[in-house]
């Protein structure tokens, strides 16, 4: 049976995959209920349909076409929200900027996307007209904090928006579900940042494996402290749409704010790095946390340790472990233990979450892969490369044939990181490729070290690095962030302490007290703090 | 931006979405997870899986390869169930029949179909014998229940099954998403019936809608009520093993048996049409049934009635109202109140039940529209067909272009049904256009009769179909099956009762008390019931 000639596909029964067909059947399903809190602002999903309207026919009138970039630099406000839809509407690529860039790396940016217009918060103009400079961009500059007035040069989206008239919700533009949506920048810790093209068809896919891996439905409010300019918030501004829950927006990430806000909105869901996890964790208004009502946090990014799965489950917060790359639009496995799943005690239900676990909904495939490609065995020891095949990878790096090809070889994507098998088929990440430490030989997981010092009682944050050394060519560094108020123990005591629960040759041998540098995401910046350890300028 | 070159589809990022990754991830996740019970046997996910993988290979030795045909008439046992992934995996198309059509009709369906071979359960294989050698078939008959014997000239699948190793559940056969899966015969009500063509993409969305739409995740327990060859069970067996869910199976459909299954085997969700409901209703083992366990029903093939999903609310079910056809993979509509819905009685409830309601997740359009092709005023009254645009929607008739192109006329699929849309955006079916009465100029529907008949306390189940008469054209007759026990009550007392409640040119003018033909799915054979009334052999 060949399904060619008639049976060949056709309008009527092949309608490009697209998040713009979850938000039509939100907005006309759930037309009264609220789409986005913001502190005392709301929005019902009629209203928001209708912000996004008006912005898809604000930026047609600035000349943004099928196919342009529009180039954000935004908080998690409502409008980064809408303009996740606006811009797709009008067939035209969305480009989330980290904040925290500078000027440079931001003109970078620019000159590489080439964006149509570049839409920013008030907060980050000065920023955006400098990086504008830069790269010698002619796309009109657009404020998009709600209310903005146009200043200095720059026009006010607010302003564009009362003018115009809603277009309908179409999925007219998106002529192909292999179509561009997004492109997101990598961090670039190894050189220049290279832009991830997203299609219609992966930020769907990947939208609906969020809300089965989530959970998510239209009872579910969702606390956003995740930027969106990540991963286009791991997919959630489609995935939460798409069951009609409700988005609360969170401009900063302030723990007090997160505590209130989770009472305040009666928050179900929430996603963040443990970065933010141990700030919790750490802030005297845990107190006013009722553990009964459980909120199921996804976290990710960086692994959690024991010590943070354990105090946070005591706070009432579900841990879902997500492990995923920009070039996989956000999460490609899950570790999430079922209800049914008996644990001795919180112990150890900590270390199994504290694996990356299983594929993702709707990824289609995961290896793990010696260096000949061949799967390794699944005995929890052997190491390997994790490979991934599925819908919800890029189409490649713009501009950036060579990248691509290479990132894309052997018929997997291959994504740098060295992980196990275990025997019922978790994977456990030992490292980034570039991340473990090689001592005599010996390769030591950074974070199998860090797991341990996380333990110690003063530590609230251990990064572990490697340094050269003449003998063992590299030996671990640990760079240690201390609990507020906490006096710095002596270095010995750490390394006595590390060294009761290692093997020997993986205690740290020298021990660094320091303020961590974090990416916007909340990641440890290893690749700085290795250089300021060995320049000494911690 | 353009996604074609190197950022063009490639292996490793565009994988043919295919109910069968959805079996191979339950397979590797949930390997001990009970997938399905039948009786006191109960499979696996590893040894569902393994089923599969040597029904695959058995079928491979019979000769079936890619684009053939395997034509099946069986019960609901785990073997359909596994047929339903086994025959895909090798890239054959599984053609399930209507076990309780006769050897004519299922003849007709051979040599239109013309299977490479045909597995059948030995209650069927007389049928299928005729049948066979009615299409002048050379393909092997295989009988499939578990542990049946060869006999007859028929092979034992059991026996071919236990020789062979079982294939790895690959999506090598899967070279496109829009290749055939399925082949489903629709009823044939008008005609010689047609043979709908299902793909893998289709079958793999309209799953996910399913998922999504009833709440499945691994701790739901599917009963097996609705027949696997009817639409593939709605896509449940590929959307209840996506969540990684268990399948119990009912042979038979047995209401004590339903009763006590719902007990045995926790029953979180089960689908039947109308008619099943009404016998659980009227069976002295409702009594048994604690009602404070909800289970999940959806229903659908009839409208439900106000005094159904009354009586089912009160006895522990909670009613999911879903309308589909054969074309549309099962669902397409979906009507399920959400928890912050009020209502003011059970009554109120009931009747917003009993709408069609909204698009199922993952259908892209539902509309109604007028002769011109015109959406009609959303005002609860103006009558329009219903009109679909989905990626779950049929590739379209096997060997028959003409029936193809009629049905997808206008960039729609057209499904002959009449409905109305509430301000609200619910959608309300009116009648089959077929099914409409019209008289004297004015369209009865036979439904809104219905609905009140099911409130005289006599009354099991009603249908009303039209009658030709000299001066109105046609009038409506009631055609009634009254409930067990119950005496008929004189045809003047029912004429009287739905004149209270109906204007009176819609009121019945003949009433028949009969037992009422039903398809094997429980549908009311109206068409049937029309030629008895009019040659007087009720």
């Amino acid at each position: 049976m060949n399904l060619t000639d008639y049976l060949a596909p056709r309008g009527a029964n092949h309608v490009p995959l697209t998040p713009l067909d979850s938000l039509r059947r939100s907005v006309q399903l759930h037309a009264e209920k609220p789409a986005v809190i913001h502190g005392e602002r709301r929005l019902s999903y009629a209203e928001l349909g209708d912000l996004i309207g008006r912005m898809a026919s604000a930026l047609r009138k600035q000349g943004v076409g099928a196919g342009d970039v529009v180039s954000v630099m935004a908080a998690n406000r409502p409008e980064m929200l809408a303009l996740h839809f606006a811009v797709p509407m009008i067939g035209a690529v969305l480009n989330t900027i980290n904040t925290r860039l500078d000027a440079d790396a931001i003109g970078y940016i620019f000159e590489h996307a080439s964006p149509r217009a570049i839409v920013c918060d008030q907060a980050f103009a000065a920023t955006a007209k400098e990086a504008h400079k830069r790269a010698g961009s002619n796309a009109p500059l657009i404020l998009c904090d709600h209310g903005a007035k146009a200043e200095g040069g720059l026009l006010s989206l607010s302003d564009l928006v009362a003018g115009e008239t809603a277009e309908e919700i179409s999925l007219n533009e998106v002529k192909d579900e292999w179509q561009a949506i997004c492109l997101n920048y990598t961090s670039g810790t190894t050189g220049r940042p290279k832009g991830v093209v997203y299609h219609h068809r992966g930020a769907y896919l990947n939208s609906l494996g969020n809300v089965l891996s989530l959970g998510f439905d239209q009872r579910s409010t969702y606390l956003w402290i995740l930027p969106m300019f990540h991963c286009n918030g791991w997919q959630h501004p489609f995935a939460v749409t798409a069951a009609g829950g409700t988005h609360v927006c969170l401009a900063e990430v302030d723990p007090g704010e997160i505590f209130s806000e989770i009472e305040r909105c009666q928050v179900t869901h929430m996603c963040c790095a443990p970065v933010v996890l141990y700030m919790l964790l750490n802030h005297p208004d845990r107190a006013r946390r009722d553990a009964t009502r459980r909120v199921r946090v996804g976290t990710g990014g960086a692994s959690p340790t024991t010590a943070l799965i354990e105090g946070m489950d005591a706070l009432g917060f579900d841990l879902v472990h997500l492990y995923g790359l920009t070039e996989s639009y956000g999460p490609a496995t899950i570790c999430a233990p079922s209800e049914d799943q008996a644990f001795a005690d919180a112990g150890e239900k900590a270390r199994y979450l504290s694996r990356q676990g299983v594929r993702h909904p709707l990824v289609s495939e995961i290896e793990i892969v010696d260096e000949g490609g061949a799967p390794v065995a699944p005995d929890g020891e052997t190491l390997g490369e994790i490979v991934l095949r599925s819908n919800t990878l890029m189409a490649g790096y713009y501009r950036n044939p060579e990248a691509t090809e290479e990132a894309f070889s052997n018929g997997y994507f291959r994504t740098g990181d060295l992980a196990v098998r275990h025997p019922d088929g978790c994977l456990e990440i030992k490292d980034r490729a570039k991340d473990i430490i090689i001592s005599g030989g010996e390769n030591i997981s950074s974070l199998e070290v860090e797991n341990v010092l996380h333990q110690h009682p003063a530590v609230l944050i251990a990064a572990v690095v490697g340094v050269p050394h003449p003998k063992w060519g590299e030996t671990p560094c640990a760079c240690i962030e201390l609990k507020p108020g906490v006096e710095a123990p002596p270095e010995e005591e750490i390394i006595a302490f590390a060294r009761e629960h290692l093997a020997h040759f993986k205690a740290p041998r020298r021990v660094v007290f320091c303020d961590l540098p974090k990416t916007a995401t909340g990641k440890i910046q290893k690749f700085e703090l290795r250089q300021r350890v060995m320049t000494g300028g911690e």
